[in-house]
């Protein structure tokens, strides 16, 4: 069972810094970020991973996604851990490939070997307009120019061959001519020569995460990921996903096992599951409704300040109207229509991973939902999402982990040193070295 | 006197990876760099600093460089050092201010404070190549959009008043809205809503350091730059850049003492002075003529390759059309015509620094050296440009700056926290503090 960490500052639960565990002021302290790596780290997980967005997208009032660049953050990580994988989300829709290949290639050198790029394609007009733009790109566009993006970058990562460097100090050859190519890619969307001026890295590619869940977003992963965050609130649907994204692969004559899909879990882990339920309404009752509201009228592209609390979700508009996060509209839509919840009923159900999964009980009930999922075809790992932190990483390295090792779920010590090692993938074979060649112009003399 | 130390791969010697004291196999690995940065800490320096280019743009046979991104293995030397600068070269023209306002904020908050940022323009064709463009920018133009950058990173930088975190967990009030601000940019270049997703930093911006000696570059410096890296052969010329350019800040409300002036220094250092020439006469023996005349051909736009080496320059382009490294140009134009150099004595000339200052002789005469342009109006400290490394620096630290000290020339301790403190600048006063918040957005509900 593969399992990531995803930190999210004081933690996922919306309320998570008015909790009086939490440490909401250390938000933008590096050492905060340090000891959550390094628990996580001593836990095994195979990875941590941070999201990002590039923009504040509501009122700050009474909370809000800010704090430090994620990629920055990382690479302090990567100089005090040793085995942990390193996610790091970057954009596709505003971002350029040379910076990003480079990027990635320089913190998987930094962490020998330990970066994870999660690609997301970024959704809300509020960053289109932090980046000269109007408005947001209609979503199967910024899908096409993913794709097109995932072309440039991978072949910027192969364009050094693994052997390329010689360092002959008496001969004076320190590169070999003939092993480091020009892409010369030109495209509808780029245009770039390379070739990169970073080596190729000891991964060859970041390990290639995804978190995109409709149509357009399970092809693409189908094409590139090895690892898939998902939310998915019941095992049925899990199951459903799982089936679903693994049958695509073929097409790109792919194997099923190359592709992780790790859905999100909110562990509310109490000593008895009452306990457990009590730290769950604790922290409901700390949200302020106005918050949820703005979450959720964003998350539904509907203003719902004028509704009755207490009252039913209004009639929402198609999903085809929906240029952001369609899978998760649709999740949401799902969840208030099957439950027949009131407007506050959901943004309590939302409150702690917005859409993912929130499961509150002992660490057994924990580790014996994570068995199930993972034994009965819903998931080959999960992406674990604290509700508070630190305290909601420490219950569950404390007491879900060992559980899970017990049962022979989870590793007990890291076997290999690179994230590939820890997902069990491989390493990409360099396209160039396996062409002739001669067909490749050499770098310019 | 303000000390920094440029770290280059190998050494700033272009046959520094031949050298047998070097380690070229690092040039990717995390330790080689933490070890420098500590000894440069141990010893003091204001700041470490590394350069960056966005193309390879030559041969790569006999050397180039390339290697780990700067600003991500800066991020990783803040996590592994407490009180050094860390300055990093990020691009106006390949960039996009959103992203550059917000690395730099994370690095300020995750470093305490030490970072800084060498604001360059880039300078070959190569580059644009890599970013869907065919030809380079021009030179005015590169300025005239870092200007334009200029103004929107610093508004983003201000678009979180110092206190606008509140974090009260009984009210749940944790930003307030009224000081956390749109910059609502519109130019020619750029259009940037904002606020910045991530709070101010604690030096407020990052050093700005700049490294353009054209009358362009120096105007921009001028309006802006808090530090210059400059290539200056003599005192003479030196002093003439230095009253130059201090006579400029008045224009822009600015007092001479908020620019410091680093002219490079890449000393090589004996424990007699002939021992000290014997090792500068071993270092440019190692040079492979083929690279040096790549490299002076680049830098003078004009392929050399037809001339022979041991015969004078040939008739040069005029400094209008050049459009890479103007002041470069001039400078390596200049130097061959007053010491009458053959290709092959300026090809040595330029092989220790790329027309930086190199100095060969005792710890005493260095010193010597230092403090004669320290003293005489030729600058406020210097940009320590090792050879070879790490040797070049640790004789650097252990003889030079002991003398240094000895002389009152140089700090024996760290009076502050901040690279500010370190070059005793100040902290930009918030530009939405001082205004009436009224006249401003507040950020959308
Ligand atoms: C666990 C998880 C993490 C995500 N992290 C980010 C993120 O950091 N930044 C972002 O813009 N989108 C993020 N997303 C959103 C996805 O990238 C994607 O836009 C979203 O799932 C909608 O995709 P779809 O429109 O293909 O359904 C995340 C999604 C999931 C499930
Ligand atoms: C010490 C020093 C370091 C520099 N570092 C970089 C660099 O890292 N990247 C870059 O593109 N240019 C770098 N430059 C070049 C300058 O940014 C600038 O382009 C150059 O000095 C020419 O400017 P000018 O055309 O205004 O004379 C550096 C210059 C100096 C003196």
């Amino acid at each position: 069972m593969n399992l990531n960490l995803f930190i999210m500052n004081a933690g996922h639960h919306e309320a998570a810094w008015r909790h009086p565990d939490t440490e909401p002021h250390s938000i933008t302290d590096i050492r905060y970020f340090q000891r959550l790596a390094q628990t996580a780290e001593q836990a095994k997980f195979d990875s941590l991973f941070l999201a990002d967005g590039l923009a504040i997208n509501k009122n700050i009032k009474h909370g809000a996604f800010v704090g430090l660049e994620p990629f920055t953050l990382l690479s302090a990580l990567a100089a005090v851990t040793e085995r942990i994988g390193l996610i790091g989300t970057v954009s596709t829709t505003y971002n350029e490939p040379f910076h990003v290949a480079r990027k990635f290639a320089s913190l998987d050198h930094i962490s020998n070997g330990r970066a994870g790029w999660n690609i997301v394609t970024s959704g809300s007009e509020f960053e289109a307009n932090n980046f000269n733009k109007d408005t947001h790109l209609a979503h199967s566009k910024r899908y096409t120019r993913a794709r097109e993006f995932l072309q440039v970058t991978t072949s910027l990562w192969d364009s050094w061959e693994d052997d390329a460097i010689i360092i002959d100090r008496a001969s004076g050859a320190f590169a070999d001519n003939g092993k480091v190519h020009e892409i010369n890619h030109v495209g509808d969307e780029f245009k770039v020569r390379g070739p990169l001026n970073t080596p190729r890295s000891p991964q060859g590619y970041p390990v290639l995460v995804q978190a995109g869940s409709s149509e357009d977003g399970k092809e693409f992963a189908a094409q590139y990921a090895e690892a898939i965050f998902t939310a998915q609130q019941t095992l049925a649907e899990a199951q459903k996903f799982y089936a679903d994204v693994k049958s695509r692969l073929a097409k790109y004559g792919r194997h099923p096992e190359q592709l992780k899909i790790l859905p999100g879990i909110c562990p509310i882990i109490g000593r008895t599951e009452s306990e457990a339920i009590e730290k769950e309404q604790e922290l409901n009752e700390l949200t302020v409704p106005e918050y949820g509201l703005n979450q959720l009228s964003t998350m539904l592209k509907m203003d719902l300040f004028n509704y009755p609390l207490d009252g039913p979700l209004p009639e929402l508009p198609g999903v085809d109207e929906i240029n952001g996060n369609k899978s998760r509209y649709q999740l949401v839509a799902d969840l208030a229509k099957r439950d027949n919840l009131t407007i506050r009923q959901l943004i309590h159900r939302l409150a702690g991973g917005r859409g993912h999964r929130t499961f509150a009980g002992t660490a057994i009930q924990v580790a014996d939902q994570l068995e199930e999922w993972f034994t009965q075809g819903g998931s080959d790992g999960f992406n674990v999402m604290p509700p508070y932190l630190p305290g909601g990483l420490e219950e569950f390295a404390q007491h879900v982990i060992p559980e899970l090792q017990r049962r022979g779920l989870f590793r007990t010590e890291y076997a290999g040193r690179t994230l590939r090692d820890h997902f069990g993938l491989p390493r990409p074979v360099n396209s160039f070295s396996i062409r002739s060649s001669s067909t490749f112009k050499e770098v310019i003399v």
